[in-house]
């Protein structure tokens, strides 16, 4: 139970935002694999923080060591591991969390689960920094992947209220998805960067955070991947999904909204177009009985407002089990919105790639 | 792969809809649990067909068969495996279907999943009887939780655009919850039933279906169970929930609402009561940082509207790969929404069990 | 934890002696494997009691029927259960075992394991009776694996001190590993049979039982196949050997001998031979760094003699907390080793399917 | 598949002998595990090389780091994660063997098990380095059942035809385990030890190596603890042991001897004293049925004589498809018996840790 995943290819999370660092053990790579390591930086880069004023203005160090499993610039196929050093730590910025527990983060589950042992500088295991050993992985699941023609792009469907437009059938096209990636702030309508920007600037100056809904969709997988029950492609994803920091809410193609339609409405009637099987609408996002029917994989997560925020909020001491106000200082993400994207695309490729069966 | 799901303690389906039944292995059960076999009835029965007009006319037989690790009334620790035979089948129904493929069933994504080798017979291993069997091991595990005062109860919070109450800080209680379990169609708002059931049978009289939301709460789990990654107690619950057929969308307390709010708005803060931690409010449903908190753990699961409608509907004959339509005869559930709650209570029972530590 | 084993292929074994049956899941078989039923029949019947006077006269019914996953003569690909109904039980003849332990038998560590719940009728669970869900496996595992062209054959090495020849490079080739499964007692040197006999008749008639080696080959398998770490081909065949009851050791190669030689004496020296890479000797028993080497496996397990003899023997009537006397009474094997053979083999062909990367 | 083993603690391997370094993740420790960093270092110093004659004199740097889930000295209950750096790489002295295969080595298996990607320098992956996280990981398991009393201790059985004595009733005892611990070369008659050291020092002389067996004693495990299937204490045991490099075979109490007992001389017969259940005789080791009966637990493995020899070895150069002689150079171990005891006990604490249920 805990931080590893996968049946074929198995993750092993470890590590602490101020600790000695994080990193990843990934077992089942196929031999051979030539990675892009440009391309992994280019995803570590889309996650990290301190790039603009709509995130946190903190730099981390998110170069990573790989310390097993690849050779002469490919994977052995032996067991890799990954490992990213933590430069930039400011314990003391953290050390009065350690009782004063911070709302809506795991500091108190995480004290009760861990009986006090563990490290609670900067959130420790629980900070959103253990999503850049995702990103990683999922940089080389993306690779593998592309080799099949699968690819993976996601937008900001939401900021607050301002929604962007959905995947539709005309825009849900590689084109799209490649724009989208190319873009710093993943929209489909690009009019709606500004307001959204704005939003977030606002709740910045305001000492709070704003979250979000981010859009994601996977191309070409073909029919036939995943399974009736337990593995399904849902539960799949779901659980990696829901193992990111601040996701509340996954769905699938029209996912809630499809529960107010009749069946006449909500079923995806099936037409024959050069011998390939195709459905006129997708609202059930790809996925019929668990398994891929061929369409688009569409998806969208809720992303719960940044708890970090700086105005004075109510909380407990618990070394003294007192009721007492917690204001956080210190620079913060007003919406880590645009920063979950890559972590939602390399969650996606990673339970993809479980699921395929030939690698 | 595959139809084995749990850690602790071990789940393995297996059956089709028209073969000879449908089952399921449970290992890893503590020796000596005695079992309620009348409380397992009621709980198959709340799920099984053939009661009312809302429901299929269609009578299953739901007897259970204990084959294994029951002994002189108490479980033996060893592996247990229950049996339900089919006996009411009629396979001449579902014969076209063998190449006429239904619009959001699984008979497409099976056929290619299986190379055409599953058994197509009433859906076969997709059919929505396998959920029997995880009612039964539902109905165990509440058993046990129960144990340790932890109960589990849901309501219909919508059929199509009706909605019922939501679970909020004053309805949230055990009294509640065994109202709910005592209802035949749990609302909060039982006003609502009446026109929920017009809908239902309106719907029916159209050959149509309907969907629906399910609301789900957990009392009484201890804060600290859970994992940060991959055993998130989301991450757990959605996982099982995603294998329900015709599940689409699974939130955790405000779910995709909480993206609407700001942090100051969305975080849960922090207060003592009586030498306990508690939140003024529950909006991440009773979950931080994938562990629990201690307050009603509270998710919502988007049922879509059964596929099976009587209505004509364009589809393919994959035999011929010829456009066709498609006029599905026989007795269909016009909503399985009321039938799902028992699979939703039993999923989270299981989920719930999987992540305490000491059962 | 338990009765369940695999990772490609999935089983999860289940029941007890003198319960309903017997049975299993099979969970991952490809869909479309034409089963050679009468074959399987043929395996079961091999490790079925009561045939002469060398076993237990006790007649089981070893019938088995397929619950699931099986359709029109073909796997499914979706979960395979199968079933073995209980017909001969005679809970009377067992009773006494409750509280009386039978020496070296699982009925102390069984009571103390499940809290004294499990079914200890007939030894229950730990009842060499299981190993009949083990050998219907292996049968389809052996079916499968021949497509390969991999075969699997084993032989009596020895009873008590009764030798057979080892294998070695001139017997280790297709047509000895053909005769030995033609063979009801099989040996490489057939006069061994009646001495081997008379000794287990005399046992018999001395109410005392004996115990042996069986040796196993594998042959075709190709180089490659294995892990270095966890799931070497060693690791992988004795984990699932030691869950055969009574095996008390596994060897590989010259096993237990290597250690008296020097390493130029026991190194496997490679030459290449119309462009294939074979060692002049093996033995390592066809695996190095856990890895196939292409060379024949060849693997022996040591069966202890029958715990269960007519002589009195010293134990604890638990009951009581007292020392007592048992004579066990009833039809009891004097030598399980001819009746193990073909379990050995299933296990062997569960584990090298496992390997197998391409199913 | 793969580098991972485990359930309710996981421990993920990585590393190659020649490139950054070698580490494991453990996964799954209780929080709050005060580590004794000087008991780790000092098991780590019994397996390492170059202390004397009768090993290589090769010095590897094992420092180890702790990069993860450990906080203020104590485990935090979050992955745990140690890397040990590698500091004295020659890779030039390993070149020739990618292509020239050692005979006996997992240069040919591994090279066609990863498509010859692996990294080949001093083994790589396969080395017997890779047993020094495995020794560091037995160091936490000792220390956590050291809490409940458990203690494991070894003897060099026999080197080459060299016996030293059995364990038995009289020698089993917490003292003798002590006395072993805290001998170089340890022995239960230590007046074989000259003639032992003799005899490797002959073989390196010779360029040749020596093997020898390896027997193993784990004290006051609870009666109750392991599995009837695919989970038995041998079967857990065995599948870590033949993880180690170099083991050839696994045999627990009499082994491959108690086949030449009879029933009435194998079975171990109960009785009673002080109200505890015992056996006169231990001839299953300490387990029945999969399962400990609460005497000592007794296991021997057979260690296999180094394949790297100094003496010219017919072999097969792989890039030419040739035969060649190959020369070993450099400093080798002419008998790594003594350096597995240490890895032997580490593999038996990480079996005993999983198979006990209250950690």
């Amino acid at each position: 139970m805990s931080g590893m995943w996968g049946n074929k290819i198995k993750y092993s999370i470890f590590g602490e935002s101020h600790g000695e660092g994080i990193g990843m053990v990934i077992d089942g790579l196929e031999p051979g694999i030539e990675l892009d390591l440009d391309f992994i930086e280019g995803e570590m880069a889309r996650r990290a923080p301190g790039k603009d004023k709509l995130s946190t203005t903190r730099k981390e160090g998110d170069n990573f060591k790989i310390l097993s499993g690849f050779f002469k610039g490919k994977t052995t196929g032996t067991p890799f591991c990954v490992f990213i050093e933590n430069t930039n730590k400011k314990s003391g910025d953290y050390d009065k969390i350690k009782e004063t527990i911070r709302p809506s983060h795991g500091d108190y589950t995480g004290k009760i689960r861990y009986n006090g042992f563990n490290d609670y500088r900067g959130g420790g295991h629980f900070s959103g920094r253990l999503t850049a050993p995702l990103v990683f992985a999922g940089a080389i699941a993306k690779q593998i992947l592309k080799r099949q023609n699968i690819i993976i792009g996601s937008h900001i469907k939401s900021i607050k209220n301002i929604q962007d437009d959905y995947f539709n059938e005309d825009n849900l096209k590689e084109s799209t998805i490649e724009s989208l990636l190319a873009q710093d702030f993943p929209l489909i309508d690009i009019n709606k960067k500004e307001i959204m920007e704005e939003e977030i600037l606002k709740a910045r100056e305001e000492k709070d955070s704003l979250g979000g809904v981010i859009e994601c969709a996977i191309l070409n997988v073909k029919p036939g991947v995943g399974e009736p029950f337990f593995n399904s492609v849902e539960s799949t994803l779901s659980q990696l999904l829901f193992s990111i920091p601040a996701i509340k809410g996954v769905e699938f193609g029209l996912g809630f909204e499809i529960t107010k339609l009749k069946g006449s409405e909500a079923n995806d009637e099936f037409y024959v177009e050069e011998d390939t099987i195709k459905t006129y609408s997708n609202n059930n996002g790809g996925i019929l009985g668990g398994i891929t029917n061929g369409m688009p994989i569409v998806f969208r997560v809720a992303v719960k407002p940044t708890p970090s925020i700086g105005k004075p909020q109510r909380t407990v001491d618990i070394s003294k089990m007192e009721n007492t106000l917690l204001e956080i200082e210190g620079r913060h993400d007003p919406c880590i919105v645009k920063r979950a994207v890559p972590v939602i695309e390399a969650a996606a490729a990673m339970a993809i790639l479980e699921l395929i069966k030939e690698g």
